[in-house]
């Protein structure tokens, strides 16, 4: 099974680096554009073994305590086979 | 609208990143991981004046030409209103 792991800022927390991306796209001449975030994407292969509760709650549990910075940035996550 | 942009390394390239993590969250006694690997995430939102079909020529183009680095990394992305 595997597990995908969403983390991006905070709305409410300022992301220089997505506005560098968003000023550089708009300097090449891409339009439609009105702002860019950057986050960070995890993908985890979790053992077959564990069934979806299990995994469901292992996978919250490493997502909220080690890879979310919980004062600036908030995570999602969606499972697949 | 707004569209998500998934960026990730290749299967067969090799993910430094991802195996510290894997290591990491192991001696940290989280169980039943096989495996990790870490790629990067975009949240672009769109001008919402562009079409369906316009939105996703722009994303596409600004994906394989910008967002990734086509010798090593892919792409997939999806979109929300």
């Amino acid at each position: 099974m595997k597990a995908y792991v969403y983390v991006s800022l905070k709305k409410t927390v300022l992301d220089p680096q997505g506005k560098t991306i968003h000023g550089a796209l708009k300097r090449m001449g891409y339009k439609g554009l009105e702002d860019v975030r950057q986050g960070k994407y995890f993908e985890l292969t979790l053992d077959g073994a564990l069934t979806r509760e299990e995994a469901q709650s292992e996978v919250q549990r490493i997502a909220a305590e080690v890879l979310t910075n919980p004062v600036i940035e908030e995570f999602r996550y969606s499972f697949a086979e």
